[in-house]
Order: C-alpha cells, then sequence, then structure tokens
C-alpha cells in the first residue's frame, strides 16, 4: 500500500474526458487523508492525431513509465481510419507495459436489467491474455487492393506468455469463495494454440487443487452466457476470445455503461492500465448523458492494484448501493458521480 | 429441381443417427411422388475412428462427390482426441468440396422461449465464410511441449475467397424484404484481414444499391445480438466469427436445438452438406430425447439448395406450426418426427 499514488490520466475522446473526472472525484472521496494523489494529464486520442498525426509518441511513452498507474477513459472517433488509434495508442500500452491480465469483472448488481429473462445469478471475472493471440500485429497484406490480394493475421501464443496469464487465474480463482476456472478456446480447430493453452491449463492446474476446472470451446462459451451464466467463476482465455467474450458478459450483466476492465502488469515492471470497457461513444458526447459508473469500478480495480484494498471495496459498495437505492429519473454524469462520491467519502 | 436426389447421409456420432433419421422420414414425406430419392449411408465418425483409424479415406471424399448433397447428423465424441474428427473429416469436407457459404438461418419461432427478456423478434441469416481464415490450418508450433514452446495459427484471408461469399450475402440480402447487410469482423485490429473484407463489402455493395449496409466490430455485434437481435437481417462474416456468433445466435433464438445448417457451394461443382449446428451430445445419445427439429430444418435447407423451394417452404411451416400448437408434454425423438412427417405430408 502507497502513501502517494503518481496517477497518469488519458482523458481520451467522446466521452472519455466526463467519465474520467467522475472517477477522479470519486477516487479522490476514497483516498484516506494521509495519501497523497498526484495526477498528470495525457493528451492522446483523436484531437491530438488530428492536430499533429502523433498517436503515442516515445517521448510520452517513457514518461507514462514514471506512473504508478494510468486511468484512461476512451480512444476513437469514427473521423479517424479503423486501426489508427487502437494499433498505434491503446494496444502499443498494452504491449509497451506487458500488459498480460487484462481482468474484466461481471456482475449484476442490485436493480440493474439484464436483457436475459429473469436477472440470473452473475458473478464472474474474465482473465483475458492482454499481449498475445491475433493481437500481436503480426499480420499482413500481399498484392493489396487487387483481385489476388492475400491478406494474413497471425495468432502467436507462447508457453511464457499463457503460463503467466493461466497461473494468475489460477491464483484468482483460488481466492474466489467458489474456486472454479474455465477455459476457453477453440481447440477443436486451432488445434496447435488451442492444444498450448489446455496442456498448460492442466498442468499448471495441479499447484492448485482445490481449484474446480472446465474447458469449453469459445462457441459453446457464448451460449452459456446466455442460458446459464451463473455457471462460470473465473474465466481464463485468449486475447480475441477475452475480447468477444466480455462484451457479451458486461452486456448480459446490466450493460457496456458498468464494465470496468484492468490491463494489468502484475510484475509491476510498468504501471498498469485502467479503462472502462465501453469506448468514446461521440454520438452522446459533451451531453452529459454518459455513465460513469464503468470508469468509477475502474477506479476500484485500480486502487486494490495499488494495494487500497479497503478503499477498492468501498469504492464497490458505493456503486452497489446508488444502483439499488436509484429511482427512476435519469441522472446526468455528474450527478451519478457526487452520487457515488459522497457515499464514498461518508 | 431434380427429378432425382442422390443423397449421402454421414449419421455419425452420438444422437446423430437418431435425428438424421428423422430428418430423413421428413424428407421422404415432403418429397412429390415422382421425385426419386437415394441414399447412400457413409459409416464416418467416432466409431469408425476407434476401428480403423480412419477420418475420411480418399476413397470415400472421392464417393461422396457423386451425390446431389450430404446430410450429416452430427461428429465427434469425447473419447477422440480433440481436432482430430473436426480436422479430419468435418473441415476436410468443408474445404474439400469448396464450402464457402456456411449458411445458418435465426429464428424465433412461435411458442419457443428465448433466453432473452421480452422474446424479441428474431430473423435474421448469417452468411460465415467456410473456406478460410483461422480454419485453413496454416499453424505450427515450435520447442512444441517445452518452456520455450511457440504456438502459431494463421487466417489465411482471400479476395477471391472474400468476394465472393460477400457477393452471395448480398443477393441474399436484396432478396428478403428488409434488404439489409452487417458485415462483421475486427478491423480495428486484424488491419490487414479486416480492411480486405470492408474493402471488398464496400465494393460488392456498389453492384446492390438497394441494399442497406452496416459495420459492426465482432465484440459489438455479441452486444447486439442480446440487447437488440431485430436489427439483424443479414450478416457476412468470416469462418471464426461465424462460428461465435452463429452459436450465441441460435441459443438467443430458441436453442441449438433448433438450428440449421447449409455448408454450401453454389456453384454446385460439388454436393453441399447440410447438418443442425448442434454436436452429437453423447450424454443424451439413445435416450429418444434429442430433438430432431434442427435436422428438419437443415433437410429444407437442402431441399431450397437442390431447388424444391415449395417442399423447402413446406417443411420450415409444418416446424413452424409444430411448435405453436405443441402441447407441454415432453416428446421423443421419434414422437416429434412423426408429427412433423405427417404435417408436411398432409
Ligand atoms: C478498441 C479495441 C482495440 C479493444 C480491444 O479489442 O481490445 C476494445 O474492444 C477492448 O475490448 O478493450
Ligand atoms: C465442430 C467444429 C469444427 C465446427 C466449427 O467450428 O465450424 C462447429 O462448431 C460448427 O460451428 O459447425
Amino acid at each position: 500500500m502507497s502513501r502517494s499514488i503518481s496517477l497518469a490520466v488519458i482523458p481520451g475522446d467522446g466521452i472519455g474526458p466526463e467519465v474520467v473526472a467522475q472517477g477522479l472525484k470519486v477516487l479522490s472521496a476514497a483516498l484516506p487523508q494521509d495519501v497523497k494523489l498526484e495526477t498528470e494529464e495525457y493528451d492522446l486520442g483523436a484531437r491530438r492525431w488530428h492536430a499533429t498525426g502523433e498517436t503515442l509518441p516515445d517521448e510520452e511513452l517513457e514518461r507514462l513509465k514514471g506512473h504508478d498507474a494510468i486511468l484512461l477513459g476512451a480512444i476513437g472517433d469514427p473521423s479517424v481510419p479503423s486501426g489508427v488509434l487502437e494499433r498505434g495508442m491503446l494496444l502499443k500500452l498494452r504491449f509497451a507495459f506487458d500488459h498480460f491480465v487484462n481482468l474484466r469483472p461481471s456482475k449484476l448488481f442490485p436493480n440493474t436489467a439484464s436483457p436475459l429473462a429473469g436477472d440470473p445469478d452473475i458473478d464472474f471475472v474474465v482473465v483475458r491474455e492482454g499481449t498475445e493471440g491475433p493481437y500481436v500485429g503480426n499480420g499482413g497484406s500481399i498484392r493489396t487492393g487487387t483481385p489476388h490480394e492475400i491478406a494474413n493475421e497471425v495468432s502467436v501464443n507462447t508457453a511464457h506468455g499463457v503460463e503467466r496469464v493461466v497461473r494468475d487465474a489460477y491464483a484468482r480463482a483460488q481466492a474466489r469463495p467458489r474456486k472454479k476456472l474455465t477455459l476457453v478456446h477453440k481447440n477443436n480447430v486451432l488445434v496447435h494454440a488451442g492444444h498450448l493453452w489446455k496442456n498448460i491449463f492442466d498442468r499448471v492446474g495441479q499447484e492448485f487443487p482445490e481449484v474446480t476446472t472446465d474447458y469449453l470451446h469459445v462457441d459453446a462459451a457464448t451460449i452459456f452466457m446466455v442460458t446459464d451464466p451463473a455457471r462460470f467463476d473465473v474465466i481464463v482465455t485468449d486475447n480475441l476470445f477475452g475480447d468477444i467474450l466480455t462484451d457479451l458478459a458486461a452486456a448480459v450483466s446490466g450493460g457496456i455503461g458498468l464494465a470496468a476492465s484492468g490491463n494489468i502488469n502484475p510484475t509491476r515492471a510498468f504501471p498498469s492500465m485502467f479503462e472502462p470497457v465501453h469506448g468514446s461513444a461521440p454520438d452522446i458526447a459533451g451531453q452529459g448523458k454518459a455513465d460513469p459508473t464503468a470508469t468509477v469500478l475502474s477506479v476500484a480495480l485500480l486502487l486494490r492494484h495499488l494495494g487500497h484494498e479497503p478503499e477498492a471495496a468501498r469504492i464497490e459498495e458505493a456503486v452497489s448501493a446508488d444502483l439499488a437505492e436509484r429511482g427512476t429519473s435519469t441522472r446526468t454524469t455528474d450527478e451519478i458521480g457526487d452520487a457515488l462520491a459522497v457515499r464514498v467519502a461518508g
């Protein structure tokens, strides 16, 4: 537990700045008086790219390394070609800082409607690998733009990369009451990557005899996500499957407005980054309509990562109580942030 | 429209033989008296592999070519290592017969419960590419089984392969009342493959000015699948995304027990293959518990492909009426098949 926090803040595009402002408000309210919070803002995203053509200059990447953690709002705008900011900034950060654990909890909070009938019991966490798979950028095309174009994408999986995230997932499962870990892959088709994952999953499992294990193909996992989400406790999966499953998980557990995430380097060699799962939603930006709750819950993950467990838990309880007691009137971004800050300080 | 049908039948494993028997029963009932149906059974699947070590010998592949179409029940058993039958038989057939259109309709039938609240209006079809993407088998591993293992999987995408399936999807969208086509990919991360898909999607779209188009990242598509499935009319997507989305689509539209599919070669250079989306379900095999409806609906797709549109429509109407009027008592596989055959003949 640190007595001071140096936080890099990347508000980003669209609703990013609005939700980050609320996240910081709640963070300040949650921190004990004697913990010093220093923030430094980084101007990255679509605006910056339009102005300078830069996505994430090396000099800024270097400076970011000096912080304890990073809070990111959202990156992206339709005016920027698809992939430029994603590959040039978001993924660049995840790779440069070796964020191999992409942590995404899903919980159906009280008084929150699921699109699933009967509002099932949902409380699981996805541990998504963050530095390998088809995200590595080892693709290319030849004869581009011609009728003979071939475009390849390579999914790279290493024993090193798989083992560390699988072990992290086992440890998280071990620490939860149900102690259940499900591996999701597609090892009947992607046999080489799939068998690597499955073999390591089985081997590391021997170190965690109390954890019950399960394997599902990714297609079957999406079925259970809508027919029986209560069966999941901890899920570990590759970068792409994790991307898909966590959006689906967010949708069934009350919507992307509540989904938090952490891009974590458990070794602490580099700062970890926390961000809501949702995007920049330019259509509602600047109108006070964005729900900052996912960002606030990401702040809780950030605090937990930095060793401030009581404060993290207090934020999560505040969100839970706030959702349970909210009325039917629509609240602005600011009002939700204020309500949460009051509860947390309270 | 053919006056005779030579059909290859692959009952396969688990519940495969049971559901195929009902599919054939309904097929016979649906065909006009003057259409001659000849069937030849192929013993392929887990049993065969255990007995002989063979998955799909070349000689049988050759013989299969001589038929007008193939009806497949289900392949697979936990006793066979993952990937052996999938790669050695199912995918081998799809690749050898160039089944580039993997057609998977989703419809919420009357009196059928969706796991989604409010039983939304669901009536769309996924056109999944069937011969490329990460399914090509261009993967491998080095230092296998050591702490330094690297396992790669290559997704191969060609202009030729993408254009033909995209054009097929546009034609299907054009023929439907809503005339809407959604491309699903992940072109912000898989930029090379993604841009190939998007460029061809946009270019071919110029030939279909009446079709409204839309693009979604695969993660966002799973969200809409549970929050607003009515927005979909025709979806075109790559092999892996299509695999994932169609299982999810089956789940939200009443379950995998109702999901039909066709592995189609529209050029008719090779026989097309029709199969339920579900697997061999060894846990309920031989107990008369399997729902043969997905197989019966696959028979409808088969008939439509062979030019027997009225018979195909009659089967689909029979299924719809059967589901609408079924009581609350559980019916056996046989009883459902009988009920459908009577309606179709009727
Ligand atoms: C924006 C995109 C690169 C990103 C991803 O695919 O990882 C997003 O979808 C996410 O899940 O954080
Ligand atoms: C069994 C497997 C190879 C297959 C696939 O992934 O295509 C199945 O999931 C399907 O969707 O037909």
